[in-house]
């Protein structure tokens, strides 16, 4: 298929059907290596969500409802047992990554979907295909509401990867006259910063300075940094916020600072989820931490910890971008009333 | 000559003459390879400390001494020529870091104790010696004097490797009977964290997690964390504290959450600084930041900033820590006083 620039501003440039399974490039290998990841059934995709080779919560939803395909279409001559199938298959999908409230929202819609259709492997592609253009266009409008908020010669921090509307919000402002350099934290220990964003937004021309994670303080005392963008893995109802472990100190500091922290809230939030408490934080294999790409980074008999993410109050967030328009994290469930 | 444990507990275990040289134990690479570099004269002494071969303000002093001694004992056949050679490689080896006081200091006082001797290389090496014995009953007392500031069940987060200090502070607490565990930052972009503060630690038996540079915020908030401690490279008259990039952030964390933030502050202030506006932060090569271990962590265009230090204003800073007892930032002068 002809691929989009940057490659990550599309979710069909790295998770998309190929043969009789689905291809996935590894996440974890770019911009370094193209590496496709082939999944021939629903506990291979389960398994590249859960090993991270594919990452952001739009893309691992994409890739789950996939997995839920490969079943569908697998069954399809079974019509009397499929949905028990879909069923199972579904749990194991929603079990991979328990942070992000979009994937389980997304396998229990297209659950129902397949449950109404007479063929439903026909009837989750067709979910897939409408929830890829929806999640497109809620990305590309994000970032077009998000670059309203730039100013000419402002320096933006951002964290980990967070998704096209990091992309796009430069590109609009661009668009605009605005000139905005980005500062990228390198986002340890995945590296999605140094891999994902830098790359991603080099690409698209955008000015990019790469720090490690322990430099944004003393950035912002210098007066490096004007204002501060993040994603979120899932926004509660009380405007919490859960994002890439990291994000709630980078608020604090902002805070401390009086610089704006907003967060790129794509769809809104989850209305499923009252406040930040009721968010459960993924906690990885402390073996991510003491090894850098397979070399031991201390010494033996040292334990590490790895939650994989943080929880910012709504006090610490200036805004939510999200694709109806910025909301002050306190009017956040005012997103379903647009 | 014989180890003492752990390792990093006396500088005479990794810098120490030997044949016609000094050999630097490479602590780039320490825990996992022991690498002697063999320094043949001051330019070789002051390179291994450019490069990080030798880090920590205390063990850079020594070095810069013995780069020292190496000149007056290779001219010591060359009396009226001795100062001036030796005046020359002085400047040299204080132009390598320019953040640290300690290492000029250090020099300055060698140079003035070479000027009044008849011989120039016995004057330095005498003073070497005493102070390699000062600097070490310095952290012990440090440490001593810590240890008295924790209490039973402490979750103590330090950053990077504060030095001896912060081995005799677990070490003395735990023969007072109060039992105190470290959380330890990795330490971007040189892994000083993972690879000496973890190693040491858990050679002196303490129990040690690791954690990445952005998770700080996240275990504070979760109540994991009671204390933190760091060390310092540079000490101002106002309390002022200049220490490894990350220390600032670390503090406004802390006094977000209401945390003790305590400096090990060995020696005390450095006298001849006024303010931290008056430490200048030494700015490394990017490079250092866009690779790990010779493999690149980003893609090629983008650029990336390295400040090797900030600095903590005094309003952030429980107690400043030092041989001479615990001192509230405002009072740091009385150092000079007891």
């Amino acid at each position: 298929m002809k691929k989009s620039y940057p490659l990550l501003i599309d979710v069909r440039n790295t998770v998309y059907l190929e043969g009789d399974g689905l291809v996935i490039l590894d996440r974890r290998q770019l911009p370094h290596r193209v590496v496709k990841t082939f999944c021939r059934d629903e506990e291979d995709v389960a398994r590249a969500i859960e090993d991270m080779v594919v990452q952001g919560a739009g893309d691992i939803g994409i890739a789950a409802l996939y997995g839920l395909y490969l079943v569908a279409r697998r069954e399809s001559g079974n019509s009397p047992r499929v949905m028990d199938t879909l069923a199972v298959a579904a749990r194991r999908l929603i079990s991979t990554r328990p942070t992000g409230a979009h994937l389980k929202m997304l396998v229990d819609r297209a659950l129902e979907r397949a449950a109404e259709h007479e063929h439903p492997a026909e009837a989750i592609l067709g979910f897939i295909e409408r929830v890829v253009e929806r999640q497109n266009e809620t990305a590309r409008r994000t970032g077009e509401l998000a670059s309203a908020l730039l100013e000419d010669g402002d320096a933006v921090l951002t964290h980990c990867f967070a998704g096209p509307a990091v992309i796009y919000m430069f590109e609009y402002a661009r668009a605009r006259g605005i000139s905005a350099r980005a500062v990228v934290t390198e986002t340890r220990p995945y590296l999605q910063g140094a891999r994902l964003t830098a790359w991603s937004l080099a690409e698209a021309g955008v000015e990019v300075t790469l720090i490690t994670d322990n430099m944004p303080g003393h950035l912002m005392s210098r007066g490096m940094i004007t204002k501060v963008f993040t994603a979120a893995d899932r926004i509660a109802r009380d405007g919490s916020v859960a994002n890439k472990v990291g994000t709630f100190q980078l608020a604090v500091l902002a805070d401390y600072f009086g610089l704006p922290f907003y967060i790129l809230g794509y769809g809104g939030p989850d209305a499923n989820t009252a406040t930040g408490q009721d968010i459960p934080i993924e906690e990885r294999d402390p073996e991510e931490v003491l090894f850098f790409r397979g070399q031991a980074i201390t010494a033996p008999g040292v334990k590490a910890y790895y939650p994989a993410f943080d929880v910012t109050p709504p006090r610490l967030i200036t805004g939510i971008v999200t694709d109806r328009g910025v909301f002050s994290p306190g009017q956040i469930m005012d997103y379903y009333r647009r």
